[in-house]
This record gives structure tokens, sequence and C-alpha cells, in this order.
């Protein structure tokens, strides 16, 4: 286990450290110890069209201890921090909320506590992801428990080789941490990877074995992808090379989630350098797909008024320009229908393994 | 693939054209077509103290074809039924989704659909499996993806042997269907299986390497354990003997996922002979373990109104009338707090592996 090693200061416990020498430094010369957070809100937040994501701006506010506004704030920042040092010192991870728990107590003599809810640590922990520039990730905070693969790959976690091609068809269970400290990919002879919104259809295509036949990697997070993935997804494509392809249900909730895969998102703009993957490809479901693919409407489902609020918002982002994706979006809305992938079934319970995929692959249909 | 093997009528197939014959035989006899559902309403479920399970009642009802108020639901039930038998003849399993889209399309000559909504074909799938009896992984109806294990235990999932101790802290990710059918327990060495609720102390547990230690099967299915997590932990129960702890969160939910575990449920009462496990102890966290363990009450979460009522809900419930039980549960009432797991890191990120549950585990203090 790595964590048995014999410790050597990370180059991430250095920059928490830093977080305290401030204070000392500081408290020397007798002057207001102060931080300076990258500031995290939208006015702080563009896109590069140049790079393809959502980046973070150069603004930072100053939080320091002897301004009563901040001084909570600042102390809650220094609390946090020496949690994170303890995690990197015993080499442990572990979830916001039991950073929370951790860093919680009543200050002495007094009825205050250091964290009233789980809502005050963890933009405390974005702040220090941001100032430090580290992910999560490397700061050892894990997320929700990930999803799935299965595929030409191997990997190494803990010591153990992990072939994803040996697992049947449940996979490996994919962490929520996979940076490279964690999980190294040891081989991976696939052509591209294969990234899954839902449960359903992944278990489709790894019962069908369809990772084999097309040579690819299959992921899925079961839902929105947890971080664990996007990261995996992300070293796949970066370190192996492979193109992206993100299958999704055809909703306003579907585009997003490729969105957010290929530009990042606005909340976490500072991450994007290193979760997003802006050569991502979006292959379906398209709009067009029930025309082409024969579904009738009536496994189209009525766009609610949120769906088409929500449409019309996707409009206007930056990264929706394009005007193939002007187009696509535009065709749902004049449908008045979305279709999930789960449809698909209505033709055939392997018309996503056998028909749709294989003809999407062959004629590139995809947008990017 | 066990799929590709050529196709050997199963037992469960049998059954489903079963359906069929008898829609065939009442015609062939200008009767009308009736099939005998058994009641799954609460009025027909009961506690059956002895075998320590939620059972269902011998009450049936009659749906016949011939009947205005009936027919369409006959007619759901045969459509499902004939999805249903085209997966056992394909070797193929799906979704309750993909079933709903499979068989919905709409009547000649009509505005009628075979189903307007999931919600009219998911009680005829359990209608199918009550009177088939037959579980709905059986029937090859998966639920949600599943959780994670390691541990001491080799698998054989699609001809591919997998060694859960072998698997880093990822572990092997659980199919929805664990059937002997789809996967097979090759060996296990192991003294307990852990059914630990929420993914966070399963991850904790699987990085501290606390099944080597304990020599025990970790399993999470990250949150309200899911059907195929049930199902191996009953497995491993019935054919290898484990004893099961199960570890959840000190409020009414975790109580009532313990009892899911144990008892069965109300709502699936017909599958309890194949779900529950009568035997499964509660490890915690038990109301008396704040004390016990001193964790401070700013730890606690106050209970709301809804605590409030679903714990007197509880404790009125046939297999809740213990004696340590109610303590239990009135204890928790009194405290007015409830306490997450995530909470035990208030004293130590590792508290859990390395001292609650060893002192838990020495002094055998778990509730029945």
């Amino acid at each position: 286990m790595a964590k048995k090693k014999e410790h050597k200061t990370t180059p991430v416990e250095k920059k928490l450290i830093g977080v305290a020498d401030t204070v000392i430094h500081a408290a020397e010369r007798r002057q207001d110890p102060t931080l300076s957070i990258p500031v995290r809100s939208l006015s702080n937040v563009t896109f590069s069209e140049k790079k393809g994501m959502i980046e973070m701006g150069k603004k930072k506010q100053e939080r320091s201890f002897f301004n009563v506004g901040m001084a909570k704030k600042f102390m809650q920042t220094v609390l946090v921090a020496d949690a994170l040092s303890e995690l990197q010192r015993a080499g442990l991870t572990t979830s916001l909320r039991e950073i929370y728990y951790r860093t919680k107590h009543t200050l002495k003599d007094s009825h205050e506590n250091t964290f009233d809810s789980q809502d005050e640590s963890d933009p405390v922990i974005e702040d220090l992801e941001a100032s430090l520039e580290a992910l999560r990730e490397e700061l050892h905070v894990r997320a929700e428990s990930a999803g799935s693969v299965v595929g030409p790959l191997v990997l190494v976690d803990d010591g153990d080789t992990v072939n994803c091609t040996r697992l049947g068809k449940g996979g490996y269970s994919v962490p929520s941490i996979v940076e490279p400290e964690y999980l190294s990919i040891k081989k991976c002879t696939a052509d591209f990877v294969l990234l899954v919104e839902k449960g359903t259809q992944w278990n489709r295509l790894s019962e069908d074995k369809f990772w084999r036949r097309y040579n690819c990697i299959l992921l899925t997070g079961n839902g929105q992808p947890p971080r664990g993935i996007r990261r995996l997804t992300r070293r796949l494509h970066e370190e192996k090379g492979l193109p992206v392809y993100v299958l999704v249900d055809n909703d306003p909730w579907g585009y997003y989630i490729y969105s957010v895969v290929k530009q990042g998102s606005i909340n976490l703009a500072f991450e994007s350098q290193r979760m997003a993957i802006p050569k991502a490809k979006f292959i379906g479901l398209s709009s067009g797909d029930p025309e082409t693919y024969g579904l009738p409407r009536n496994v189209g489902i009525k766009l609610n008024e949120k769906d088409i609020a929500r449409a019309k918002e996707l409009l206007a982002y930056p990264w929706f320009q394009k005007s193939d994706w002007q187009k696509e979006i535009k065709r749902m809305l004049q449908s008045g229908l979305k279709y999930e992938l789960d449809a698909l079934a209505n033709k055939d319970f392997q018309y996503l393994t056998k028909k749709y995929l294989p003809k999407k692959l062959k004629e590139r249909d995809w947008l990017d």
C-alpha cells in the first residue's frame, strides 16, 4: 500500500503548509495575515474559443484575519488546510462530508462552532483548490463513487494489476480518485473511449461485448459522470491519445452533460485545465436520429417547460454557437420531443449495439 | 459468452410460455382467457415471526380478457410476458424502462397506446414475478447498477475469473443480476460479510484494506442497497454460510435499510424468500454509540419532524418489537439527534477502521 511507505512531503502538502506559513510570517511581522483567493463567480469565468474550454480569469480577492467580516472564513480556511495536510501526511483520502466533520468543533468557552454546516466547508475546499491550483483529488478529497469500466485497458491500483478485459460484464469499479499517484494506466490498446451516460446502455454494451468488436473502452458514471470517470476519460484521451465519444439522452440535460465533459463547467471553471476534453465528440442521441433510425413519435417524450427553457439557455452559451449545434438544439425544440437512449429498445433490445452505434461509427456521424 | 450457446428452453421461459398457453387454451375452448395474479397489497402481506421475514399471503385475483375493466391490463400482461420470453430466448438482460419501450406501440387504426407510461408496465412485471414465482433477475430484468465489492472472494463472470482481493481499492463493480446463471462464486474464504450503506465508509475500509485484517467481504450499494447487492449478500450468506453485518447511519432510514436487508420489504413481499437475510445483524451506528465512542453532540443532527414520524412508524412494525430494538429507537428519539457514520471522522479519519469496528466486532456489539 502506497500509504505505508515512508512519508515524503508531497508538492501538494508543501502548498498546504504554505497557507500556515502565511499566517506565521504575518504574525512574526505583526501584520494582518492575508490569503489571496481567486474569485469563483461568473464574472471571473470566460470561454476560451481557442482552447475550447471554460476558464477562470485572474481576479483575486484578499481574505484577511483582522477583518471582522472575513475573520471566521479565514479561520475556516486555515482549519481545512490543516485537515488536508493531515490527509497528505497520512496518505489517506476522504470525502467532503468527512472534512466537514473533522474540522467541526465548538470554540472553547463559547457556543460558536467552527462550521455549522457542510455548506460552509465545501466552498473553502474549492477556494483552496483554486488558490493552490490543486485538483480536489490531489488534495485527497473523494467525490461520490464513480462508475464502471470494461475494455482493453490494464490498470494498476494499489499494486494490483487490473485487466479490464477479464472482469466479465461487471467490470472494474472506478474509484473516485484516479490520479497517477493512485491509479496507473499500464496498458491500453483501445482505439477510442465511449463514455455512456446511463448504466442501462453501458450494461447492454458490456453484455454484448461491444468493446471487443469495436476495440474500445466503455465507461459510465450511471448518470452525470462523476469526477473520477471524467478524470479517467481525460487521462485516456491525453496520455493514450484516444478519441472520446459521448453517448447521452437526447434532451437538454444530455447536451449539457456532453458540454461539461468537453468544455468543463462554469462552477468549477478553475478545473477545466485538468478535466475538460475539448476534442470530445457527441455521438448521440441526436435530434435527427429519430427520423434517421425510424423511431416512432410515440416513444418520444413531450418537452416540458423546464426542458424548453433549458434548451434556450443552451442555445445562448458561447460553446454551443457552432451552426451544427444551433441546428441540433433547434430541431429538438421544433419537434417538441425528447428521446431517451432507452427508446432504441423499441426497435429491438440489441438495436444500440448492432445497428445504431455501428452505423454512427461507420458514417462518422457525430457532432463536435 | 453464455448467450451464444445453443438455446435450451429455460424453466423461466416455460413459465412465460404458460401465460400464452392460457390464452390459447381458453380461445380453443371459446372461454374467457383468465390469469390468476397474487394480490400485492398490504392486506396480503404478513410478517412471519418464525421465519423472520415479511411474506406474501395466498390471496389471488383473476384477470380476464372479456372483462371491460381488465381487458387492457390483460393485454398488457401478455405483451410483457412476450417481451420477457424474447429476452429468455436471446439470453439477454434489460431494464424495466426498456421493457416499457419495447412493448409500447400504438394499436392499429387507433390512437390508443399499449402503454402510456412506465407506471403501467412496471406493475405488470411485478405481477408476473409474483405469479410465476420468478425473481425479476430470473426474468432477466436488471435494476439500477449496483455497487462494489472487495475481499477474499473469487467470482466467475462471463467466463472471466474475478479475484476480488486483486482489484485495488476500486474493486469489482457488482452487476445488477448476480444469479448463478450469470455469476458463480468460485471461492470464498472470508469469515463474514460487512454490508456498508454508504460509499464513503466503504472507500475508507477498502483503502485501509480492512477486509485483509478482518478477513471479510466488503460490499456497498452507495446508498440503499440495490437488488444486485442484496442478492449477492444473500448468496454469500446462504451458499457460504457467512454471517452478515449491516453498517448504516444512525437514523430511521438506516434502521429501515437494515430491516429491508433482514426481513425484506412490504412492497416486494413476494421476494423475501429469495432476498431476505433473517439472520443479518445491525452493527451500527447505534443510538448508544455516540456516548460509548465519545462523539460530541455538535456532530449530531437534530431530528426533524419526518425523522420523528418515521421512527414512530418503525416502533410499531412487528419486526422491531424486540425489546433491544424498542430501546434502540426510543433512545434516538429521546436524544433528539441522529448521527451519520461520517461523523466518526470527527475523532480521526481512520476511526471507523481502527477503533470503531474493531471494538464492535471484538465485543460482539450488534443488534439482531
